[in-house]
């Protein structure tokens, strides 16, 4: 085989330096996660299809990933069916299981499943992979990690407030300092397309909404008319563009715009509650800010809607999201479970630290101390001595071989491991080690627990 | 929906009990591979299907997931094939990718792949799911754990004692005292092959061999006797039958049997190598035991062979195993890089932690303290002082809506959460707290402070 063997495109390898900043992450994601009072729960990587189809609209169908029946599968296909070659149809004949898309089908599935066993409110966090066949780009993948926390069985907006101090905890925490907490309420999206008479129109009205950043005020308009909403309603719509100030402020501009709506005077009852407990609790470096543009996952979404937005001066899309959903469980059946979660991105949180220079830089120097081979008798006199660092929990290795000091000494280097320990005779006889320091290159001769408090 | 909905056969729902664990056994071994100086890898759960077929024989290539293309992937199969209908032949045509089937394969392909990046040799663990189209049957799953530790660019024996030392060290961590460590070479098994005539019989030999505790001295000769061991042959067997004593004994023995063959000789010489080394240095609580029928993976290693018995009193099959094999990387065309690595089967030591009551009692017990909803105001009041216990490492949450006392006590009983707080108009004017311990009963009512240092 000449050519070097290669990975699927969209996936990746992790080397050493990189699962350490990765599980960097993830633990201190999953410590606050435990703080809050959340707990772990794992589902199978995949799912029957049945579970997982039509639950992400006709495109989230097509980017799942299909395993295909074991042994003599096409044999159970029917002569008919199978003469048309129409891969749609034969699909479901031919495959049973797929690859999990996202955590929260599972998640629902889950509780559905366990409810007997599970005690509500059941506060749950899950940390795995999920697999998309979307088109691979720039900080997309096809495998790539979710992690989740979701509460489901209470509608206590303490649970918002709750999610946005979680947030503020894991990013305070990673040292990224100054992300923006974005919130909005579907009920005031609903508010403000019934008091334009737009009800019908709430798609296009928040997809046009949604773009005001990027197009501007004239565009969004246009694109309103466009979509067939009257030049009253978007008059109506003109306090809107121009919300500005601190939350209460905007607040009360809102209150003016959706006086008509009961359901929007509902979602700025919510607003106001939340914000009001977050002031009184305070973010330690987060901020939380109201967006009414903010539209994720509309049809999906009954209540708060999040969005983090890394620091300003950081290129990079949302690194978390979120919402309350009334009826997660409806798709498997269960009614009426009400249920509020956010997601934290892995990916883009990693870069994120990666250009601001936040990783802590001790991260990925897992071995301490290498022990140079001089020879067998030595190594096992070394192997003694690293059997007690172990003990104290240093992590300390012996180079395996007698190489050539040279090479050992590179090895050690390459690997960035900061301590070197040398035993010859001298050292045997004396029981003594001669540790070497590699980034000053300072070396003395020094009695086991004396290395030991060095090195710790 | 009426019926509940399911997973596929095979896999599993892990609830936050077992997650806790799963998780502790993982970390536990994960601490020690770093102890030891193994730095992590991880890898795409599917690869290129022609990086896994073939690898594992034809049963092998049965029990791998296949995964289906996307789009429209028939209209991609020839004519003539697809009028075939033949699922084997297809099945190329329609998948390209696969889910991993163990570790050892992607770790090999990572390492020719990456060969340039690493530096050799090169000590690396990975914990990842693998998933086999296995029949399910108690024990065995169709999405397991694999954790594996291997070293690649060593020959060096010291390899070998490292390995065992780092299974004595996990299972002593692990409270699970008495394992024992099985160890053979394979050089031993071939030696033997050849100083009984049967060198072309290798596998025939070692399959009766292996059976020796099962079936018998007697039963073992017939069966080699039917598969064409000469007579003269297996009696020259015959002191491999009453093989006893410690492993210097068993040793000696050997040395007599195999003193015609070259191959023998040297694996004798490696068992003495490592089992000296062992000697010196000790093991904590498991036992280094001889034992000339183990086999496994035949066709694989070509050096020591691990394989890692829970104590006597257990019945379970093997919770590790592992060898040395000299041409890991040959499959994807890099040479003469020999391999030792060794595996630690998460599934059957989670069964035997709990057969024996080893897992610590506090491990689920996630959230230490729930302080009870008595209103918007009181929670409110709860949620700052919840605050400061989470900043000092403290589990702690608030019950999210104003329910009935008794359910609110209810919950925390259910949970197994040891303290509760109640805060009413008293405790909020003298900004007190009043903590019941779950456990005893009892109540006092405390400052913050006092209540942080009662539930540490």
């Amino acid at each position: 085989m000449a050519q070097k063997p290669s990975i699927p495109k969209g996936t990746r390898d992790f080397n050493p330096e990189q699962v350490a900043k990765r599980h960097y992450i993830i633990n201190t994601i999953k410590g606050h996660f435990e703080r809050f009072g959340f707990q772990p729960i794992e589902t199978p990587s995949f799912e029957n299809s049945d579970n997982l189809m039509g639950k992400y609209g006709e495109e989230g169908d097509r980017l799942i990933f299909k395993i295909l029946n074991s042994g003599d599968y096409l044999s159970k296909v029917d002569d008919a069916l199978y003469a048309s070659k129409d891969s749609t149809k034969i699909t479901s004949n031919i495959s049973e299981k797929a690859l999990r898309y996202d955590l929260t089908v599972p998640f629902a599935r889950y509780v559905v499943q366990h409810q007997n066993d599970i005690e509500f409110p059941f506060k749950r966090y899950q940390i795995q992979p999920v697999w998309r066949a979307d088109r691979p780009q720039k900080g997309r993948f096809r495998e790539f990690y979710q992690c989740d926390a979701d509460v489901v069985g209470s509608a206590s907006l303490f649970q918002e407030v709750e999610f946005i101090q979680l947030y503020d905890a894991v990013f305070t925490d990673l040292k990224l300092e100054g992300v923006t907490i974005k919130i909005n309420n579907r009920k005031i999206l609903s508010g403000i397309a019934e008091v334009i008479g737009a009800s019908d129109k709430l798609i296009d009205f928040t997809v046009a909404l949604d773009k005001l950043d990027k197009i501007g005020e004239e565009k969004v308009k246009e694109e309103m008319l466009s979509k067939g909403i009257s030049q009253s309603g978007i008059e109506k719509l003109q306090p809107l563009f121009s919300l500005t100030g601190d939350f209460a402020s905007q607040i009360e501009s809102l209150k003016e715009i959706l006086d008509a709506s009961e359901e929007g005077k509902k979602g700025i009852e919510e607003l106001e509650f939340i914000n009001n407990a977050i002031s009184e609790l305070a973010l330690q470096t987060a901020t939380l800010q109201l967006d009414v543009t903010l539209a994720r996952g509309l049809n999906y979404y009954t209540g708060a809607i999040f969005e983090v937005a890394a620091p300003e001066n950081v290129k990079m899309g949302s690194i978390g999201g979120g919402g309350r959903y009334d009826d997660l469980t409806g798709i498997f059946g269960m009614k009426d479970v009400s249920g509020v979660g956010i997601s934290f991105g892995l990916d883009r949180i990693y870069l994120v630290l990666e250009e601001l220079h936040l990783f802590p830089e001790t991260i990925s120097k897992t071995v301490e101390v290498l022990f140079i081979n001089f020879g067998d008798a030595e190594a096992l006199f070394c192997l003694k001595a690293i059997k007690t660092l172990r003990g104290k929990g240093i992590n300390a290795e012996l180079y395996p071989d007698a190489a050539k000091m040279k090479k050992q000494m590179n090895h050690a280097n390459k690997r960035q491991i900061p301590f070197v320990v040398l035993v010859g005779d001298k050292e045997m006889q004396g029981n003594s080690f001669t540790l070497k320091n590699m980034e000053t290159g300072e070396q003395e001769t020094l009695s086991l627990e004396a290395l030991i408090a060095r090195v710790q």
